[in-house]
């Protein structure tokens, strides 16, 4: 990959004309480019794929030329640290250090921490640093506390919530703002409440799904980056469905992160832009 | 296809052994059985293709050895017979008309009937016959009636709401129980209300979807026959997002009526049974 | 949909820059862009949507700041027109011709010609003139030129190939470069010859699909515009495995057209840059 | 998973009903029944899930009420014994040992056998035996004995091929017949010979797909498992194309040894029956 070039800002006439020139003179080819304009919204998005890395008067240059309030970014080559939350299910934790292992994301786990010590023996076999920060005894701010504290050492750039069942607190959120993918199943109809998979049993589903998205305050569930689904029909019980349920929730996590890690993903208010 | 027997009654040990035995006695050879076992509800299901027509007595004889309150059906080759609802949009109607005319789905639509007049031609262009029952100036409870006896007049085996944007009384779906079969959008998450492509939009879903299903009145929706969705991303509109959302419709349409016709489908309380 | 501008041209620095700063200067307003290239080729493709239309001199500058043998267009908002050439199979045609009715296609079909009487009534249907050509009695070229002559009558911008199961001479793919469009069954492995669904069943395939390819004289098959499938199992027959194709194929085929009255196809060399 | 009864052989008139009122005599529930029967090849399939483990005179008595040559087999709740043989590649491997410990699979890997020492620390990360046997220095034949010795010393179940990149010979295909599971690549249009996915890239094609096969001699490529897809397009490089490949092997891979594992797969010639 080469230097990725992200914009976000407000929507103005020339926004194209005046990155791409910027870097037309600084002598900066441009491999892929990609931009969306959300015109309800106003605003602008773009990510730029520059074959050199720019010098360093380039992007001070870049946000004279934008709208006040710009957010302009370089990403160089480096993979993309991330620190996994987990609880007892093995899957997503497993898919994503299972990629990483085969080198095909370009991301590094820094570390795993739980609230129980069972996937301990998944991540060493990775050779992935594991914390148990157990909820035992702390109150909900106590022990986000704890565990956010040992987040913020490793100061990763994503926090991967790998099948992590744990209600986070506004605090945590506010935290680590715009960098908590999350991943839960999603069904049609929705189903609330406990046991999901048994609700979508009994109602006769034909279609279960995964869905994974940013985490924030303002929603019930934040900005959908990714969604995928499998069929099912009326032979499979609430088991198998959520082992197929599982399957699906891996695949869209991971897919979530390696988005994340190709800088190919922007939140929108409610919504993402994903350039895939 | 050869002619099919369908078995559905009260679970009972050795009821396949009983079932295909006495097709052997009667020298029926069997090319292909499917049963599923709802162990919960101890409701047994069975579809045997048979290569010969079964004489008289056979029914009669398979009734006795049943429990009692067992429903068993032979069906010939003929094509199922079909009328369809239908108001102003044309995806789905005209997606099983021209199916039909493809002679890649093995039913007859005997009529349409709308409550507007839009969708003549497309009958009239496929030579079925198109009546317009519009609702003005009539109560719920008379435009029922109208389009009930219009459709009783035609004897239909099954009636398929193809985008008819008309609530049903109790009355019309009692006379015609377990013989209707709808098709609606689908979201993750739902969206209930108008709009609901907008709805999607403003929500930033990656992926909407179709249900076809049997309507009954025990429930907002009733079993459901098959699901299936399409990708979207950030570009597209909600009216983009209406047209794809179309296609989708057309297609788990056309294969509920292909399903209902090849009698795969059993109706289970409130889900379905599906042998595809 | 808004103006649309394509470009394609060899690849050089600063060609966004500048073909967005020239919209810039003319006040256009881009609302979607994408480029793409193409580095072993040395080949650059743009397709920028403009909410205004340009003025006349527009494109003259462009093509004053592009490197030589540049490629420009204007695309107003009007619907792509299309020529439907057919057999004796209707899922294609009839697939097209439906969209066309739903308006679910920005296209114009202006005719349908085929070989053989019997789709007529499926156009007449939709209201399209359809044309009978017979290949009786003429040779290869003179069928060709005679079928060349009556599309040229109708100067349509894409020549769709909806099942037309002719070879097509070389005479015949020169006059038509880069337009036409055809849609052929595919499977994993390949089958060469005659009745491919019958070799497919025969080795136990579990899929099959369809691919949409523009039509050269350079290959056995042009560049592939895209490509689906669908699964089958051992329960299908060769039969119904080709009523299983049908309905790729027609999905493949109008979505090959859609991409195409949308400006989003490009052909480069053997291959296609498709914006979707 | 209850006990499997799983029976082949010629076809003729009443077996389900010979089979199934054997069941009935034993008092053996049938929760579940497929069955299928290949016309032309005069061949009959069921797979029978039976509620209680039947005793030992059932398939002494079952064999004398079927055609001679007949293969019954009882399979228990016990998990399916398999060796994995593996080369450099990491992601079939690693697939199948994730969901192994995540116990999505009921299967137990007893070892992993490989040319070369790469993946070791990928099998001992899950706890599962690594035997490195070298190529090198020793005669295919050679090679295949000591590695069909290995194996033979776990006498597994079902060997999988995962991304083993050794010829094989028929010696060791035939010491080990119908237990062989190989994943590789697929394509529309298909590619012979070295770099495939460059051979697809070059080609321009928008879908690239996966075969899992069982292995015999008869054939270059032997009767199918399963086949998936994924889309790509002209963005994507080679490089891209192999990695979205790795993905869907990956998939199809641990699918097959599930079907195998469930007992559902039964070699039919040069096909398969899948019951899924």
């Amino acid at each position: 990959m080469n230097t990725i070039l992200t914009t976000q800002c407000a929507d103005d006439v020339g926004l194209i004309a005046k990155i791409t020139g910027l870097c037309h003179q600084h002598n900066l080819n441009i491999t892929r480019n990609n931009e969306f304009v959300d015109k309800d919204a106003q605003r602008f998005f773009m990510r730029t794929e520059l074959s050199v890395q720019p010098n360093s008067e380039f992007l001070t240059q870049l946000e004279g030329l934008l709208p006040t309030g710009a957010k302009v970014t370089l990403h160089s080559n480096e993979k993309t640290k991330v620190v996994l939350l987990a609880t007892k299910e093995a899957h997503c934790l497993g898919g994503v250090l299972l990629k990483q292992f085969e080198q095909a994301l370009n991301i590094e786990v820094l570390a795993v921490i739980a609230n129980y010590p069972n996937l301990a023996p998944l991540a060493k076999g990775f050779d992935v640093p594991f914390h148990v920060v157990s909820h035992e005894g702390l109150s909900r701010a106590e022990h986000d506390l704890q565990v956010g504290d040992l987040i913020a050492s490793y100061n990763p750039d994503i926090i991967g919530l790998a099948k992590y069942m744990r209600i986070l607190s506004p605090e945590f959120v506010g935290r680590f703002d715009g960098k908590i993918i999350n991943i839960h199943h999603s069904f049609l109809p929705a189903f609330i409440g406990a046991k999901p998979y048994h609700q979508a049993f009994e109602r006769g589903v034909k279609i279960i799904g995964a869905t994974a998205h940013f985490v924030n305050n303002e929603l019930d569930e934040g900005p959908i980056i990714m969604q995928d689904v499998t069929h099912v029909n009326h032979a499979n019980t609430a088991e198998m469905m959520a082992k197929m349920g599982k399957d699906v929730e891996k695949t869209v996590f991971c897919k979530a992160l390696q988005l994340a890690s190709e800088h190919k993903l922007f939140i929108n208010g409610n919504r993402t832009v994903v350039f895939s």
